[in-house]
């Protein structure tokens, strides 16, 4: 069960000559599916600014991988689902996953660390971060 | 009055080392409000893309021009406005703004030539899309 | 006569479905271009990343305008040149252009402030950046 | 031993809040240099667009993995190299990486498959570009 959905207007700017969306484009969108993740679990707004700013935790990413299953075109709005797969004690995994009009696109996996800026070692979480994300996953 | 509002979520990966939104980013945020100014004026979803693909006409832009009175930031959404100011036998002019949280981002202006696709010469659009803007401009 | 020649290699991401180089990329080109100028008027590599966090000051843009007057495609290298126009007291607008096989493809301007970050107030530029600039227009 | 380097200037505009390269740049980069290894394997400028255009082979990406060993930044070029890891009847298979002052940044595998555009169906590539392949692999 997907914990967060998120919608993305495809546009003509995101295509290619070959009148599908650029294969590069399609990491963004699985990012802007992750940011708008936090921002719908950790509440007031705006995602990784937020985290980084405001609650003084950050995300690298130090991994991901994508399948790409089907086209994307600016003909359907992108759904996007995210899911936490692991929460270790200074990193997450994701898997984030890619529709248009019920037809899978791309699927893939995020693995990030947690920092604690400007350091760029990895650290733990901020304990309700932890929290917020435990409970996501069902054990909190 | 503004004939057409669209809505841009702003994003981490929008801004820059200085924590706004990069400067560079904002031309494809107008251009992406122009693209949905077309899909709500014509319907049938895709904007730019239908028109060049299933319509038949292009709107490749000649102009643009920008004025930045704020620093935008992923903290709000951005609320876009698009308004025709003109329309001409083989041309379009668009007024565009950027406010975020009420407060004006920035206004441009950007003018377009209609084409009719593969040819890159200036042409006439079709007669169904002139009589669409022209409603919108009030003089249908 | 141009001030600083800066050569952007184009390429199929570039594109969109007409097959030439989306109009939103271009302003992007523009700014990197202005951006190789400060790192070769000022050296140390880096340009805006640099001037911010080595000299402390930034460059935020408060105006562009961009006539569009040829299409771009991958299959030359786009030669932009800078010039700078004018060297106000907290301000400095640039004259850029962009040609392909010796085609102009667009011109533009583009005025920016200069600050002293954090601080997003318009302040005087370091004296040697001053300096460095006017002996660029010849009156050092 | 690398087929093909290929450098790319990073710059302000790639980066995010934390003064480093956004992560969603870095897809675009690999593919912008897996666009050069065309390029220089087939001559004739353009790379992806030219196979497109010219050629009448597409290579649309069907997996793309990468991880990330260190931050990239605007302070040095970033040096990429192709390598082709499988050529298959009807994919091909490359690994990328990228360098900064002599420090790997990130690493990764990109598969395409071959098609005939405007077919999206799997198919042979042109003989020639096999035997161009073949003979970068040592087998030719």
């Amino acid at each position: 069960m997907a914990h967060y959905t998120h919608e993305i207007r495809v546009t003509w700017g995101d295509c290619d000559p070959a009148r599908i969306v650029y294969t590069a484009r399609i990491p963004g969108f699985a990012l802007d599916a992750i940011d708008g993740f936090w921002e719908d679990l950790l509440g007031g707004g705006a995602g990784f600014f937020a985290n980084e700013i405001d609650r003084g935790f950050g995300t690298p990413f130090v991994h991901l991988d994508l399948d790409f299953r089907a086209p994307l075109t600016p003909r359907h709005r992108l759904i996007c689902t995210v899911d936490v797969l692991r929460l270790g004690e200074t990193s997450i995994t994701f898997r984030v996953t890619g529709s248009q009009d019920g037809v899978l696109c791309w699927e893939g996996t995020f693995v990030c660390v947690f920092t604690k800026p400007p350091e760029i070692a990895k650290a733990a979480p901020p304990a309700e971060v932890r929290a917020a994300v435990e409970a996501v996953l069902g054990r909190g």
